[in-house]
């Protein structure tokens, strides 16, 4: 295999959360790779096609083709990158501090975004956007308060984490939404910062070959 | 501190699926835990106590207290007890086979649970029993394509891992929903295998401190 055939594949949406979390990680870590748009709205939603299915039963971006596997769900692609390219790391040595970066991501990824995602959307009709806002509102209260033990800089400590992967697009979301940021004093500050690091800038929802025009940065 | 005040206390549901993925943690890795029973109906929800919340503000069990600190979310506990109890592993060495055990644990813990979670379909009405149905007959589709492929005696080959500790608890689920298992030879299958296994026997929902008489195995 040539060493053009082997540079992985990234199946992405430019608005997806999930998405976005792993355009971070390779950022951060340097990989390069091919992007595939995936429109989740045109055609009735292109991952629906026999072709995408074929290659993510899940049905689902992110997915990954790397190193010979297509690999799916954000988070374990992201361990997968930092199992294979540990340089920067993204989660702390600390057995304790690591713990406090999964249970942040765990708690963004399976608390929080599940409930607002387009499916689910797709199926409240008008209380789409109170649906919406109630989810993220209630799981940002829990995240609030969890920051002001964990964070420095960022979500844990002032190291750039899988959490922090989790957290700004996830507040991305929650602008999408018009949820009001006022009680989230904390997670607006790490937000801000985390937008400030390069990883982040490239690998934005505004800045992707498929962001539409009109949502470009 | 003595030893005896230095064991973990699991704050746990005996229905909660995700509390059910930690106790079957525990019992592999053979630590021994004192047991809080959280009743999430009784009284409202004890989980929204204040007590509770002051605990955990994610206000959702499992929650584990162990060496100083107190860890929530299912999958960040296990990753805590894999790395500070690694015998018997939880997670292959092979980083492939590290990242499709992840994929399938966190298809079931952020793609299925999450949505036919008691605090959504509090919010379904009369329409619960059919949504829960939907959620998990749409994530079990794509889970049994991708076992095909990565099964051996369990989940991926023949070592129980982390992705099983979080397919019987949600096959449990599919059971207490009445989903049509005939469509799952494979995650049925599994499911069988896991349930021999003393771990997941001592940790079953009908055999916990708090299961109901009338539930109790």
């Amino acid at each position: 295999m040539s060493a053009a055939a082997a540079k992985p594949i990234l199946y992405s949406y430019f608005r997806s959360s999930c998405s976005w979390r792993v355009r971070i990680a390779l950022a951060l870590k340097g990989i390069s790779y091919d992007l595939v748009p995936v429109n989740l709205i045109k055609d009735g939603g292109q991952q629906f096609s026999a072709e995408f299915k074929a290659l993510n039963p899940m049905q689902q971006v992110p997915a990954l083709k790397i190193d010979g596997i297509t690999l799916s769900q954000s988070l374990a692609i992201i361990n997968y990158l930092e199992e294979t390219h540990p340089n920067p790391r993204l989660l702390p040595q600390d057995p304790k501090k690591r713990a406090q970066v999964r249970m942040i991501a765990d708690h963004i990824v399976s608390g929080i975004q599940p409930l607002q995602n387009l499916s689910v959307l797709k199926q409240m009709g008008e209380k789409k956007m109170e649906w919406a806002q109630n989810c993220i509102a209630s799981g940002f209260q829990a995240l609030e308060q969890i920051l002001q033990h964990t964070a420095g800089r960022y979500c844990v400590g002032d190291e750039v984490s899988m959490a922090d992967l989790c957290l700004a697009p996830q507040v991305a979301n929650a602008e999408r939404f018009k949820v009001d940021m006022g009680p989230y004093p904390t997670i607006t500050r790490i937000n801000k910062a985390l937008l400030e690091l390069e990883a982040f800038k490239i690998s934005h929802p505004s800045r992707q070959p498929d962001t539409p025009a009109e949502l470009r940065a």
